[in-house]
């Protein structure tokens, strides 16, 4: 393979039961880099204006990037692509684990899907060649089985297994993909798109590996990480993603009773520190990670395995304080069964909590819940609930289509207590408290998602680096409840990292500002892996143009400005905690919009302006259409 | 010092006759690096609205930049900087030599002059020591005289001499800085400025040494630059920065005739390949830099010594094929002329085209001239109208003003063969052939400034090094004739380059796209020296802030998008040679005007939006006043 890239991606017409390969040009790697930017740049170009997201005409596609299969920790992560069911426009997702790296030495850079089968079907990836394969005996189980029965058939436990679950069967609008029973597309209902495509898993073996184009470049970087990490010192290792939640607390910003409180009574026993100490019985990683700050945990007496993996921060928050449970051992059941059914563990937890608000006050009742006592803190109605969600039982019916959907059917005010943008439910980072959130919600190609931009806190002098964009020119802190120009500023800046960790399949605990890895280094390495002679300025094009495309895609499906928006609770108070009184003000997030509109080279509607296009070589994708889909890409 | 600066400025009134110095902080450093952007911030800063040029508000600024006394090759330019008496606006200029570094060494970082002196003085720097002295003896002398003299009086033949010369005496509106007899700030009319101020020159002298913070780092590019450049190889060592000449000839575009044409006849007889097999005595170096692209040449028959170096590629356009000349003996004398009296040698040679065109065109006749013949192609009038401008005599004191105001003053038409732009004269290179440069002419803060941006065949596929920007993503060549919007991108990117190169105080002949330095490399040596951790896009954002921060100087001063235009003959058909016929579009022109506003987050009448400004950390600077003058620096 040329270095850092096959120039191969797999194609898959599940109508037509046929697979092929296509070769791609160096440039457009050059120019994308792979996973989320290359994804957007074929998910404009082939999934037809106002196509149905679970229709056929929808693509889901699978992409590495250029760094994945190498060797340095965090760089293995690979995207998820598709329109989104749960939101209509833009999807995208990252995973880690091993899937990707697979992949690759599979031979294949990516891989993508279009039509959808008459009966279930997986795809079995190995050394370059596909087939497609009956999954009739798939169909119906949950995700450890399904992986179980794929290694045992096809006679290799090192195979790699990507897969929706019963929920994406299911057509849950937030179901989810999972790698290995633990590594999850977690955000914007990828699942319920393979589900629609009755794309059951894909199972992927390869032997191929990357050599760099300079071997002895490619190793001083990581010698570097080497040297300038140590794990021994990292939270994210020794308590997982779960790390802060007693400083969340402690700042009043752990969202907690759905929204409406910052600070949860019983966070301490849901922490990473004390998950630690009571259910964890190993640290997982993803392929050639350093960080390793994945849980395995065990509790025999709800049936918790390993295998499953343990709960990541997000889930302990969204299933934990945001539904005011604090019974860490019923979260890691809650847990395990959203990675059975393969559920995104965010919205799943958000529609948990919007129904108990509703249930609280009147708008759900126990003939909707049939019979559950459907109160904030009631653990048990939390793991009940999930399962009812991924089968579309009862109340799961309606909550499977996520808050904004089942506001608008139950009706009499219930969208004040469905805290989403765009459609996807919140992630658990509050903006009331972190303030560069309000635009990362809202300005978010994918709705409320906190994988496509950062958070406050790496902005702040209290940070542990000191002030880790200096390497952007980002020289002093900005005040996490700043939502003033120099905040516009470093979200700004700090979003184009993000778009570039996306693209690049980099894992955002291991670049700055939350990790060791300066840019100066990824950049080495990108030269180091590729033999190219790139630069941030553009390798941040890239970032840049990711976001662009997904911004066309949302516009050329109907989306304005009026979708970046954030629901009414963040302009009015927290109840409690450190921030208790603490809201946005509309007015000053409205001029934060506009500011940032305004420095993407987006006019006041939003629209990107000819000058970013031609900036950014995306003239092809002018809003006006496309009209010729081989020109200058 | 800190690595890279001192943090010290000089500070000189020369109206109190008194000097100190100010204590600069490292943020001024990072976010300016020196040189021209930090004179911008300077300049905007305290030289109040509508100054008059001449008078004793407006500041003279002398700045080196972090890389300053390095022995990387290149790396020793430093800028001068006022309010300009030939455009009214923004005025900057380059120049290398020796004496930037020896400023630092004498342990400060800049000069700052602001007052006029009621009788000539001289400024004596020494190691942290500062003088002014009585210059009346130095008053009315060429330069190679005040030179001798300075270092007979200070009693060393090391120090370096900055001078105006008589022509600056005289307030010719082109009036140049040099030091050392050959190094020119040539453009912009600074001379003048030296002049009103009564400073005739600046003796520097030090022993202070610039220390890398990370030595291994600093040597690891010094070797770095040996092993890539080979002098041997390089046009510029062997011929000169005349060395295209016979290249620019075929191609059709050496100004010719004043931009009448882009052939001249005798283009082998003023060659840089010519020169250096007939005149060339020696070829000459700035500071530690091993290109050495400067000429010494000796014709003796004239009195042509050495002292005075050779003459440029742009001397001999503009004093040779601009106006008829294909004497190289006689284009020497002009040079040791331009020299002697401190003029730009471009805008002389322009003025006296010009006058010639209006002596064929009978708007001057031999009434005006004094009797001379002023036709083109006589070399005679070429040297004597030098010395007539320097003096101010007869026709002198009207082409003294430079051709925007003698061509007002003639009228009757004159206006149409003035080739400039804001009321600075064209440089040698011809924007019907390489178009980029009709955004650079019109654009540029300075007025017609090649040294404010690039000329188009760095972007095109006959560079020798390939596509030297694909560093900065620029990976497809874009054709000299193009002026759509590729080619604007292409011109935006590497205005960029060449503003940071102004900022930092590199040579363009050593830096890409003309020069071997990767952009990389440049990054890692700024870091390096300094200490710091920055990227190329802070650098880049450095660029942009000094492009911005003149541009605001212009608005302040009363420009609009309408003094952003060419000249009428830009317009109209090339008369000769290979791109006989070749005009620019004036649609096409305005279209590219408009987005390349777009892109530098300018709106359509060419002011910064608010955006652009907070990105940059300039909302201190915005259009509608300064009112907190130590803000956000």
């Amino acid at each position: 393979m040329p270095h850092g890239y096959h120039g191969r991606i797999l194609r898959v017409d599940l109508s037509a039961g046929k697979t092929w390969t296509e070769e791609l040009p160096e440039v457009l790697y050059r120019r994308y880099l792979g996973a989320s930017a290359l994804g957007a740049y074929f998910l404009l170009r082939e999934v037809p204006a106002g196509a149905d997201p679970l229709g056929p005409d929808n693509r889901l596609i699978f992409l590495t990037s250029v760094l994945c299969g190498t060797t340095l920790s965090g760089t293995n992560r690979y995207s998820a692509l598709g329109k989104s069911p749960l939101t209509g426009g833009f999807g995208e997702s990252e995973a880690g684990g091993w899937w990707g790296p697979e992949l690759k030495a599979a031979g294949y850079d990516g891989i993508m899907v279009q039509g959808c089968a008459e009966r279930p079907v997986y795809l079995w990836v190995h050394d370059g060649e596909a087939e497609l394969r009956e999954a009739a005996h798939l169909w119906g189980r949950v995700s450890g089985e399904v992986q179980d029965t794929l290694e045992e058939e096809l006679g290799d436990s090192r195979i790699r297994v990507l897969q929706t679950g019963i929920a994406g069967e299911n057509l849950v609008r937030f179901a989810a993909i999972v790698n290995q029973c633990k590594h999850f597309h977690g955000r914007c209902g990828l699942g319920a798109v393979m589900g629609a495509k009755k794309l059951k898993a894909i199972a992927v073996r390869g032997s191929q590996r990357v050599e760099p184009a300079h071997p002895q470049a490619a190793r001083a970087v990581l010698n570097w990480f080497r040297e300038h990490y140590d794990r021994e010192q990292d939270g994210l290792h020794l308590y997982g993603t779960a790390r802060g939640i007693l400083l969340l607390n402690a700042g009043g910003i752990l969202p907690t009773r759905n929204f409406r409180q910052g600070c949860f009574e019983q966070a301490d026993k849901v922490s990473g520190q004390y998950l630690a100490e009571t259910i964890l019985v190993n640290r997982g990683t993803c392929y050639a990670c350093a960080v390793a700050c994945k849980r395995e945990v065990e509790v025999p007496e709800l049936g918790v395995i390993p295998q499953y993996g343990g709960p990541e921060y997000e889930t302990i928050a969204a299933n934990g304080s945001l539904c005011g449970v604090g019974d860490l051992k019923r979260i890691a059941l809650a847990n395990q069964l959203l990675n059975q059914y393969v559920l995104d563990s965010i919205s799943t937890g958000a529609v948990i909590a919007f129904a108990m608000e509703c249930y609280e006050k009147g708008l759900l009742t126990k003939e909707d819940t049939g019979g559950l006592e459907l109160r904030f803190g009631n653990a048990e109605a939390v793991t009940r609930l999930i399962e009812m969600i991924a089968r579309r039982e009862g109340l799961g019916n309606l909550l499977a289509e996520g808050v904004k959907r089942a506001a608008e059917k139950i009706g009499r005010g219930a969208e004040k207590f469905a805290l989403h943008v765009k459609g996807q439910e919140f992630p658990m980072h509050e903006p009331r408290g972190k303030r560069s959130l309000a635009l990362a919600y809202a300005c978010s190609p994918t709705g409320a998602d906190h994988m496509e931009a950062p958070h406050d806190p790496f902005f702040e002098s209290f940070h542990p680096h000191g002030h880790p964009l200096g390497e952007l020119g980002l020289l002093e802190p900005v005040d996490s409840l700043d939502l003033g120009p120099r905040k516009v500023r470093a979200y700004y800046y700090c979003q184009l990292v993000w778009s570039l960790f996306n693209s690049l399949g980099l894992c955002d605990f291991v670049g700055v500002p939350i990790g060791v890895l300066s840019l100066t280094q990824l950049v080495n390495f990108v030269n180091a892996v590729t033999g190219w002679d790139t630069s941030l300025w553009e390798l941040f094009k890239v970032g840049e143009r990711a976001n662009t495309l997904a911004r066309l895609f949302n516009l050329r499906e109907g989306f304005t400005k009026d979708d970046d928006v954030l629901p009414a609770r963040m302009f009015e108070p927290l109840e409690n905690g450190a921030l208790a009184g603490e809201a946005l003000d509309r007015a000053e997030f409205e001029a934060a919009r506009e500011l940032y509109y305004q420095m993407c080279g987006w006019d006041a509607e939003g629209v990107p302006t000819q000058a970013k296009l031609v900036e950014l070589g995306l003239e092809w994708a002018a809003p006006e259409g496309i009209d010729n889909p081989h020109k200058g890409c």
